[in-house]
């Protein structure tokens, strides 16, 4: 779906990094021509992310790369499932494998850490959504994971939203003057979120006609209040709420049960741990 | 210590995927001109790394930028110390805050997580080494934060170490022919490290004189056999010995003990938690 | 506001087309160290937009550049009026009027047709907005210029709004089916829109819930039937109506008044006429 | 004939620019591998300038992309005119349909313009040429587009050719002084240019041997004495006279009458309308 | 001269190229702030070029630098003159060394030979040019060489001169029919020769009223006749005559007392020997 | 060897240096199709380098070019054998040609001198290496081309190897000093060497346990007595003593007797001759 101008760039990037000029280790060994096959080998259950991407950086090596996908992106997949296979010029799978594999395994972790979450709020009418804590260089393509892990994306950056915080709102004075200031320029197609703190935030933001309202690290009680003070108005029943704020597996599900409709998580992308898989490479006759 | 020219292409790169157009929050809401300070406050204790180049996010927006250092790269701190200080337009200050958050905390967290590791061996002879499995885009970035948090660096790319894996060696029919052929065309500044499952495997690496040998996923007490055979004659005295696979935290010690070199491990950069710290504004009288 | 980083690219990469190599008229005429003063004077009246990007042309060329703005961005002048005036190496004035003057002139031009129009719909609700119909790079800018001229911007790409076409609905088989197909994808900070060619689509639209109607290239009186169909139930006052589809001077007003809240416009940016401004040099005593 | 390495990168940045990360319309509406026809309908008369680079916007989409040109450019077409087909994947026809069409019709509206222009100057001898008053980053395109219409290239940077300006020749004290100080160190494939304002400086300029001199912004009666002037005698046969400032479609004829060689119009790029043309999707069987 | 965005880009490139990630040889060994200064010493006579660029290389490490220039571009030097003087950072004076000698021997070669072969034609009326035959990457600089060392620039690429070949006008049947079909599309500021090989391809070439003829790989008897033949008519004074082909500091005087009026060289560009210069530090106080 | 990705961006650049925005003498005079053949004619003896990136600058150009290496990389060749021959369209063959032989010609004039150096020392221990006194922009295909001349590889540069001059010294003091301060902070992958001008130096050198040792500028007689000192421990044999400074064709043999490892030649890279070599073009029945 990220369309490829914008991954080849990175992957390009990513490759200049790690081979530079010369991969001295296959440059003096292999002969141009010398052919295997290869796969890739699941060693944790997981969500699958980045299947075409890791074809993708063999395919900028080599003209004459074969692949068939066993898995697509967005399926889970079981320790020990090959989510798909490769053929192409020996020397050139082991001068991507190290580039395509940091790339897979990172996505698959947020993925699959995604998805965990995910499955922890089922039945709740709450989203997980991550936030704009990615890591410098990769956020199209965690956002990408998020999705294949079953979350949604919150904005993608400070051009497609509005995000009112302590900062913008001191300016301003107060959260209906700071909404209003930004209401009378901003474009019909942006939503604009306030940040709140405390139940009489929550009420200011309301009165503003904020479009989103966060609830930034209340403690569950007082969110709750929240959601029952927003939605005693019928008139309110377009308002999002968003909850965010060290929430984790641990107290996720409580705070989907008070009521919000959206779980933002910054660890989704800050911190995610890299899935185990490898590739193999089955030398050629 | 890095070279600014390759630091501010991340950064450009980050700041341009995380403002794009206009920052519609501030675009708004500032008069060009109103200036605030801010400060960087630890929320938790670790090693410092990326303080200049969370300041350099701000220098590329605002060439008015004035900033105090208070701790630097390579430094331990506390929970509440104060790492920095800033002052500048305070629309620039919260454009920029993000996409210099998300830098600092991950490499913080890697500086940090290498610190715990390298605190665990401290007295054996190991050294803690970080390897390839970087995020892409990263990679002299991450690498950086293994040195200020006390660690070494393995080889940087391809194209600056030789290290012979199985399917290398499957290409050449043994270890010996292998590391011949790749001698005869190597230049005299560049290792050359064999990758061992066995003792030996460990042997003929040994014998093909090896600048390193790596002892991959063995048990400890196959490692220390490895370790033993290898320094038994006293011209092997410059063999380097390194361990690597699956070690962390809970047996790095362990490993350490059996007299390697060098311990190397993934994680420290390809699964690294954000460190927790964050940027106060104070917008100004 | 937009961040110089944006800007500089575009600006280098507009020198390097208009200077390449070498400035031969100059280089071979102008000692180094010779330096003039020369201002920028309107020949026409108009909507001032980009008077600092101007004077970043000759910063990028000229780090001993020296100016003063006497016009802000967003501001009216008159035929006659000096906007800003520089002083700084004379064949570096030289070197980047060209450049400075083409993206100038055009960019006034913008603000100062899109303030034209935004004058005849005064006093209407109606909103003057602009569309993806912009020029290959100079997107930003652009829209940039129209919020200079009073202007506001629709979604700025394909990633930060929504809007179903009857290409996307097809796809679905209706308009409910295509809105509700992308609802359970989609984050809660992005406004789905959905382009509608009849009052029965507008009423699918709105069953759908869509945030924006689109009314395309309606005739007056059926856009008048549509606003007075979505608004005549309450709980429908969020849902914003777009006019769009060959208006302009001629008959934005009636437009306007039919009661919708947005008028999209492509001319505003895909057929912009330049602006007469001219840059004066004073060789320096 | 523009080589296909400039012409991707402006379209990547285009695409990049339009599509941003993630094309949230298409991404969630279409299955991968459903595919479209599509045509492109000419909806007014005109000059096609772009074919094969509006396929270009697709190829660099969809590698699975066919096409067929129905016109070339430099054709000219009617209303009702299909201009060209494609079928590919219908999400990667919409993801690429805007920045297609928005620069084929500025470019179809450069051609257009400047071959009415042309048409009114036929049988004098008098040639149309562009200026560098260009849009940033589409001077090779405007260009091209100019030359499809059958105007001329005027020079393209500061690069190839000199043109020497009061400003340039109050540096040397007389225009006989600025023409022999460049002559003595340009090269023999560079032309010069010498600006006048009166007949004066035209005798002047010629005097100085410059290759070409231009009137700028003189009456038709001063032009016609010009040109008798320096037609006088055999030995200026190769000296060309060009005519600039303020020459449109009112006054072209009556410019070209008086024997000038060249008009240049900074109008024909500097301030061209789009051309109505559209794309018309089939979804397929 | 060079503009500095241009040079710039190719500085960085080169420091990338040069540094990689880290200066390990002095990332371990200085403190930040460790000072010294450094002078640039020739070690043979030349000409100089580079002398900012080389400065440059040191600006773009290190904002603190102080430089005084003792040379200037295009000034001739004696062995053990001093260049420059720099003042720095120790660290970054180290890292930018290699970079910065390396284009600056380069450039300081190409000026040198350049002005030997200069100096051995003075007097006739010839002119020395340059080729296309440049270092990739490196023309803009090369050909700026060519300039201070005394030569002149021939076209700078494809797009400002046309130069017909045989391959060219075997297209067309005849020099006069190739000619004729270039110029009914060139503008009016782009200078045409023709290569030719025979008095007879001469006579043609004048004929079509090519602006400039190169004689191609000419014996100088066969150079003398084509110079008479040209020159035989008045009207022809205006018409450029070039040789080119082999011709190197032992046959240049001769070639040059043919009569032509330019000799080209590619021996300038495509294989200058560098300088010997070198920078010494001075460690401070 | 050398990746794609790295060699496609400097061809670009060439091609875009070379080319800018049309051929001006191919655009007006080839019909789109027209199609040629073309070899790659060998007028001087010489080793091959740079035939697979001398056909990939036309497939940048022309989707359709076929070809057949008759000589690869590394191969003599004789004066008057073809080295390869190209079959696509005539214009696009004409307009590549220029940049594909700078290029070609340059990195066989590279490996050519190489061979020339490393077959007179042939029967010596000593091997020919590279220095990092390369032309900008063009190390890896320079180093690429010493390798194809049978030479080897001295570090690629400041990262991935260390080499401690006078001034590294003295910022520690003494030989001793500075070796410790980097070891303490090394990798185990990076070799170390350190640059000596005096037997004493080189004493030092080898107690601090380089791992390199350049003898510096040294006469003959020194150089002996300094491999027979550290020769003289059997506990040495794995020091590496590496001459440079000064050494050509000359004297290399008498270098190599010295019994020095490694013999670095900075002119093999900076002050190379291009090869004589021609593409001629078939225009096609």
């Amino acid at each position: 779906m990220i369309p490829w101008f914008t991954v080849d760039e990175l992957l390009r990037r990513a490759l200049q990094e790690d081979v530079n000029y010369l991969d001295l280790s296959c440059a003096f060994l292999f002969a141009p021509g010398q052919r295997s096959s290869a796969y890739l080998l699941a060693k944790a259950p997981g969500v699958l992310c980045g299947a075409e991407i890791f074809v993708r950086v063999f395919q900028l090596l080599d003209d004459s790369l074969r692949f068939t996908l066993k898995k697509h992106d967005g399926e889970a997949f079981a320790a020990g499932d090959i989510l798909l296979e490769l053929e192409g010029e020996t020397a050139l799978l082991l001068q991507g494998e190290r580039t395509a594999l940091n790339l897979l395994q990172h996505l698959c972790g947020v993925a699959t850490q995604t998805a965990q979450i995910v499955a922890l709020v089922r039945g709740t009418g709450a989203q997980i959504a991550d936030t704009r804590k990615t890591l410098p260089g990769l956020r199209a393509l965690q956002k990408y994971a998020v999705l294949c892990g079953g979350g949604k994306n919150h904005r993608f950056n400070l051009s497609d939203g509005v995000m009112l915080k302590d900062n913008h709102i001191d300016a301003c004075g107060s959260i209906e003057a700071a909404v209003r200031a930004v209401r009378t320029k901003l474009g019909h197609m942006v939503r604009l979120e306030v940040e709140t703190r405390s139940l009489d935030e929550v009420r200011q933001a309301l009165a503003a006609r904020a479009d989103v309202i966060m609830l930034d690290n209340m403690p569950l009680e007082e969110m709750r209040q929240a959601v029952r003070f927003v939605r005693a108005k019928a008139e309110n029943s377009a308002t999002v709420l968003e909850a965010s704020g060290d929430i984790n597996a641990e107290n996720v599900r409580q705070a989907a049960e008070t009521g919000v409709d959206v779980i933002s998580i910054g660890a989704l992308t800050h911190s995610a741990k890299a899935l185990n898989i490898s590739m193999r490479l089955e030398t050629g006759a």
